[in-house]
């Protein structure tokens, strides 16, 4: 398994158990309230018309009309395993650095992958890979500068797993007026801005023939019950979106201010997560992991710290003690 | 999609909404109690530590040591989608008629499928299946017949969906001695025995190697948080398991005995559903179904249906009612 954040095993591991303040993950600490579940969620097959009711919030939530195609999976990352397949193996390339599954997954399907610094770099590619905004530096490009890059790319993935705090940045709404000659596919993330990781859901947005393929290729019951239930919840609230925003916008700049009396540069992020440059990230990492506190390092850079936020007010306390300590 | 039982969305466009009692799927009506789900199963990605605590109850439940692989995913079906990737695209082979998956599958991957008529069709096979007991017919292979054929398959998959209240039927056992000659793959289904298909959650078992290549094309996080928690409480309770083995044992002969007075003629089946030959399946469906009792037919049968049991005794009165009627 690559190296990810999220798995607190590691810090139990090295530091022992206890009542760890898990801020590896871009994971909203504050979940969407999930209603109670109904039975038939957890003991029935979910039919077709629990996926497609699912599927139309999703459209609502996302801004999509019924010309463009969508498909739940079990996750972004049920997504990015079947990406790989959508063309022949080939050549890819990924704007980075960024989330290592990307590369990974192709590269475990056969595809030779090159990293790219900048969306100009895909250009000429087969298949090509950009997430926006990026994961860990929160660099953005604007969907206009992606639609003009489309042109020049075989198949174009815009992974949006960070993107429902900033819908102006969201591709989709260039999605229903695609010539035939573009290929483009908007990944979305369910479980991160809604704080319910665990249930595995995301979506995969483009021409209805490719995701009628990754719908295929997923196999019937690819979505959970309780992730129908859940989603259909979540998505269809946004009066919670909107008030989520504001205070993960609050929370942000909070951090932003720990971090600056830290003495940390800011790299970049989004409200969901902020990379500093600590200048010594290992130190960093270790000293408030000894406070139970878990962060995120990268292996590309000496100085890259990435948080997530805290969701309550003790645990603000207890990362502000733990930085002064 | 396929033809499947489980599908109330036909049900309900033919015959009007209401309160369907679904007995078209083999799926148990008395789910396993679920126990309060802990909130990290919702909002965080499950760690590897989750998984192998889950792995391992499965290990427990089946009967298997460490020296065999166990990989879960997100239900049978899952397993049944990355088959078809596990060797070189060419010709299989599978028992039938059964569950249609496994051709639909094959088929979709670019596999030639042959139906055969019993396992002795699977010999010279480089890619074999047989569902075992079999769907629906209930037929019924020894593990000792299986180890026998495999020496003669390339490999060999073992769809154990409804073996759980047979375990002397299992293949599991073998699967710890195996010579590096053979390739056996045993999939097991969580979420029909246990009464809980919306969850979505199911294993392989086999040499490790191959579970680790499971592991690998499935990715991560693959198995959802309320998964986890559910299979592990599941699996974990002999007693229940027991108790329901015992109370399905007599349902089975309690529907038995409804279809030998309506004059149909069993085909076979197992705890879980039975199936009949009415000579006339499209009536019999038929009049069930303006009682709004929901069951399965199959494309290439005149006569037969499947039934699964009901969970209650109101839906058993329900179900003699209307085939008095």
């Amino acid at each position: 398994m690559r190296d990810h954040g999220g798995d607190l095993d590691r810090a139990r591991t090295l530091y022992g158990e206890g009542d760890w303040l898990d801020l590896s993950t871009g994971i909203n600490a504050v979940p969407y309230p999930l209603p109670d579940l109904p039975r038939h969620a957890w003991t029935a097959l979910p039919t077709r018309a629990d996926l497609a009711a699912l599927e139309a919030t999703a459209r609502m939530a996302y801004g999509v009309g019924d010309g463009v195609g969508c498909v739940a999976l079990a996750g972004a990352q049920a997504a990015i395993q079947l990406v790989p397949r959508l063309r022949t193996v080939g050549r890819a390339r990924v704007v980075g650095p960024t989330y290592n599954e990307h590369a990974g997954a192709l590269a475990a399907q056969g595809w030779e992958v090159t990293q790219v610094d900048d969306i100009e770099g895909l250009r000429g590619a087969w298949l090509g890979i950009v997430v926006n905004p990026n994961n860990p530096d929160g660099r953005l490009w604007t969907p206009e500068a992606l639609f003009d890059l489309a042109r020049d790319v075989g198949c174009l993935i815009v992974d949006e797993s960070f993107a429902d705090p900033l819908p102006k940045y969201s591709m989709v709404r260039y999605l229903g007026r695609l010539p035939e000659s573009l290929s483009i596919l908007v990944l979305r993330s369910f479980g991160k801005f809604y704080g319910l990781a665990g249930v595995r859901l995301g979506f995969v947005l483009g021409d209805p023939g490719t995701t009628g393929r990754l719908r295929s290729l997923a196999g019937p019951w690819a979505v959970s019950g309780p992730a129908i239930a859940a989603g259909r919840a979540a998505l269809g609230d946004p009066v919670w979106q909107a008030d989520s925003i504001a205070r993960l916008t609050r929370d942000a700049a909070r951090m932003d201010a720990l971090a600056a009396r830290a003495g940390w540069t800011p790299v970049g992020g989004t409200v969901l997560f902020r990379t500093y440059d600590t200048e010594n990230a290992e130190a960093v990492q270790d000293r408030l992991a000894r406070a139970h506190i878990w962060t995120r390092r990268f292996p590309y850079s000496k100085g890259w710290l990435r948080l997530g936020l805290p969701g309550t007010e003790a645990d603000w306390v207890r990362l502000e003690a733990a930085l002064q300590g």
